[in-house]
C-alpha cells in the first residue's frame, strides 16, 4: 500500500470540480464529486437529534445504496432552516441529478456553514451548472478545498495497493478542524474507491472503521447538526470483487482505515485555538465499550484539556474524569502513563519527579497518555486536542 | 420566613471554629462545627467513583444517622492517597472524637484541596485541640472561611421561622467556586438545623432540595472527588418534631430548599473566568429526568457557554447542544427565549431582530434562557456560567 496524489480523484473513474457559486464571496464554496459509473454507497450521519435537511436527505437516499455524486457546499448549513430548508435540498439533489442523467436516488447532498439561515438556492442552481463543465480528474483538490469552513487547508488522501494482481485506489476528502469557530464546524467525510463492493458489506465495513477513526476524535465534545461520512464504491478497478470473510476484505479494510484514520487525524491537528495533540488510550477495563467512554471522559474534560494547554501532569484531573465518566473500575488500580512516563501506579501518585519528567514531553506538540484500569481487557484510544485561551476567544465571536 | 445573620451558628446549639493549623501559610485552613447535643444527619456525596478518603469515611459514618462534629480542613483533598489517606482521615475522626467526649461514628471529616498529596496529618491533628478551644457561638463566619479554597468569599446563609408558633432556625455554610481553579474546587456545604426529625425523614428531605439546588448547578461539567452536603438536625428548638406528611415538614422543606437554593447560586456566582450567571429551563419534555439532561447538556456546552461570554445570541449552538444531549424530541417544535424575548419558534429563527434584541439582554451579568420542547409536561433549570478566555488561563496555571 503506498501514497499517491490526486485525493478523491486518483480513484478510476471519478471526476471532481470546486468553484465560487457566491455563498462565499470569493473562496470556493460548492464541491461537485461525480462517479462516471453508478456506484454502491454506505454513510454515517450526525447523531445529534437536530439534523440538517441534507443529513435528513443523505438518510433518506442511503437507503437505496447507489451513488452516482454529492453536490456539496459550504458557508451555509441548511440546518434549522425548517421546511423551506427541505424543499431547497430535494431541489438540489433534482438539479443535478436532471443535468447528470441519473436517476434521483442516486444524487447526494450535503453542507455546512452557518446554522439558521436560508440557503441562497439560486446561486446553488447555477453553481452546480458552473462546475458539472469544470469536472476532471485532478479536480480533488478544488473540491476538497471548497467544502472548507475553519479548516485552515484542505484535507485528502489516497493509497494504491494490490488485490490478486489488481491495483485498488481508495481516495477521499474530509472537513472540520480541531478548533470549532462561531459556526460549528461540521466533519463532512467523502471517500471513493474504484474496487467493487456490495452495498450491505460496504456498511458493515464503514461501520467499523469510523468506531475507531471518527467516532474516536473530540475537540471539544459538541457534535454538529450536519456530520457526514460517505464511502462509495464504483468497481472500475480490473480487480475481482471483494467478498466478506476474505484476505482481500482485511486488505481493503486495513486501507480504508488507514485513509480515514490519516483524515480523522487532519482534522483534530488543524485549526486555531488548539495547540497540542493528545492520544488518551484506556486499556484493561472490561468492556471496550467502557473503555470508549473512558477515554471520551477524559479527552472531553475540561479541566484535562486545560492542564494540557499548560503542560502541567495534573493527573488528579485525569483520577476525577476517569471517576465521572460513569464506568465502574477501581481507583485503587488505575495506573497512568504520559509517553510511557509512569506518574500514577495503584491509584496514587509516583511523585514529583516522575511529574516533571512527564511535562517536559507535554512541551511537544503531541504525547500519549495512557490509562491502564486493571480489570479486563478492553481498549479504545481517542484523539483530543487542548484548551487554550483562544478557544474561547474565537468562540465568542463578538466580544475580546 | 426571614433571613438572619450568623449562618450555621445561628442554629440552637451549634458552635463553630476557624483557625490556621499550618496547611495553608497564613490563611484559615481548619473549620470546626459540634452540636451540643447529638443530632439526626443525612448527608450526600460525590457520585465521581474516585472518591477521596474523608468522603469514604463519611460514607461509612452516614450510615449510623447520627452526628456530634465536623472537622474539615482546607489546602489539601486527601485524595488519591492511598491506604495512608484512609488511616489519615481515620485518626482526624478519633482524636476529634476522644478530645469532644462523643463516639466515633457521629464524628465527620472532610477535606477539599490539592488531589495527591499527603494529609499534612500532625497540623490537622494539633489544629483540633485549638479549634476546640475556640469554639463559639459566632464562629459560623470564621468556619466558612475556613473551608474555602478558590472561593472569592465565604458563603453562609440563615434563615428563622415558625411552626406552631415556635421558632425554627436552619443555617449553612458551602465552598466552591464558579471558576474551578488547577485545584478542582469541590462543594462542600454544612447545613444545621435546631429543628427535630428523624434520620430517615431528613435523608429524604436532602434528596428532594439537593435535587433542584446542588445537583442543578454546572460550572465547566466537572465532578470533584471530594463534594459532600451534610444536613444535620438537632432538636434543639421549642418546636414539636417534624412529621412526614404534614403541613409543617412542607414549611421546613421550603426553609431547606431557600437555604441550599442561595448556597448554590452563591457557588456559581463566584470566581475569577466567570463573567455572567445564566439560568437554563428546559419545560416540555416527555419526562422530568429528560428536563433535567437537556438543561445540563446546553448549561454544559463549550459552544454555548463561549456564546454567553461573547453576548451573542448563537441559537443554533443551542439547537445543537439540544440535539446531541439524547433526549427524543421534535426539534421541529423547539421554542427558545432569551429573557422571555422569543428567537426561535418551531425549530427555526425569528430572525436578526429578534436576535439583536437578545444581545441586549445577554449584556448583562444574569440572563435566563428558556427553551420549550413542546412534548410534555418535564421541566427542570440549572445555573450555569460562561466560558471565558480567562477559564483556560486560569487552569493551565503553568503557562501563559
Amino acid at each position: 500500500m503506498r501514497d499517491i496524489a490526486g485525493g478523491i480523484t486518483a480513484v478510476k473513474g471519478i471526476r471532481a470540480a470546486g468553484i465560487c457559486c457566491g455563498i462565499k464571496k470569493s473562496a470556493l464554496d460548492l464541491a461537485l464529486i461525480v462517479s462516471d459509473r453508478p456506484a454502491t454507497v454506505a454513510g454515517v450521519t450526525t447523531t445529534n437529534q437536530t439534523k440538517a435537511a441534507p443529513v435528513l436527505l443523505c438518510e433518506r437516499q442511503l437507503k437505496g445504496g447507489k451513488f452516482s455524486a454529492i453536490v456539496a457546499n459550504s458557508g451555509n448549513a441548511n440546518a434549522c432552516t425548517g421546511r423551506q430548508g427541505a424543499l431547497d435540498a430535494a431541489q438540489t439533489r433534482d438539479r443535478l441529478a436532471q443535468l447528470l442523467g441519473r436517476p434521483t436516488g442516486e444524487v447526494f447532498v450535503a453542507s455546512t456553514g452557518v446554522i439558521g439561515k436560508r440557503l441562497p438556492i439560486s446561486k446553488v442552481l447555477s453553481g452546480i451548472r458552473e462546475a458539472l463543465g469544470r469536472l476532471s480528474v485532478t479536480g480533488g483538490e478544488a473540491a476538497a478545498r471548497a467544502i472548507m469552513t475553519t479548516d485552515t487547508q484542505q484535507k485528502e488522501v489516497a493509497v494504491r495497493f494490490e488485490l490478486d494482481g489488481k491495483p485498488i485506489v481508495i481516495g477521499g476528502m474530509a472537513k472540520g478542524s480541531g478548533m470549532i469557530a462561531p459556526n460549528l464546524a461540521t466533519m463532512l467525510c467523502f471517500v471513493g474507491t474504484d474496487a467493487r463492493v456490495s452495498a450491505p458489506l460496504l456498511r458493515r465495513v464503514l461501520r467499523r472503521a469510523v468506531g475507531d477513526t471518527f467516532n474516536a476524535i473530540t475537540v471539544d465534545g459538541c457534535m454538529s447538526t450536519n456530520d457526514i461520512v460517505l464511502l462509495f464504491a464504483n468497481g472500475m478497478s480490473d480487480a475481482p470483487p471483494i467478498k466478506a470473510g476474505t484476505p482481500q476484505l482485511d486488505v481493503f479494510e486495513e486501507a480504508l482505515f488507514q485513509i480515514l484514520s490519516r483524515l480523522a487525524y487532519m482534522i483534530v491537528k488543524d485549526g486555531e485555538g488548539a495547540t497540542k495533540l493528545i492520544r488518551v488510550e484506556v486499556r484493561g477495563s472490561r468492556t471496550a465499550h467502557d473503555a470508549r467512554v473512558a477515554a471520551m471522559a477524559v479527552a472531553n474534560s475540561a479541566l484535562v484539556k486545560t492542564a494540557f494547554f499548560g503542560e502541567d501532569c495534573n493527573w488528579g484531573r485525569i483520577m476525577a474524569a476517569l471517576g465521572a465518566s460513569g464506568i465502574r473500575f477501581d481507583p485503587n488500580c488505575v495506573e497512568i502513563a504520559l509517553d510511557r512516563i509512569p506518574v500514577v501506579r495503584k491509584g496514587v501518585g509516583l511523585g514529583a519527579a516522575a511529574e516533571r519528567r512527564a511535562a517536559v514531553r507535554m512541551r511537544r506538540p503531541e504525547f500519549d497518555l495512557t490509562i491502564d484500569l486493571h480489570k479486563g481487557t478492553g481498549q479504545a484510544a481517542v484523539l483530543t486536542t487542548d484548551l487554550s485561551e483562544a478557544y474561547a476567544r474565537i468562540n465568542a465571536g463578538y466580544r475580546s
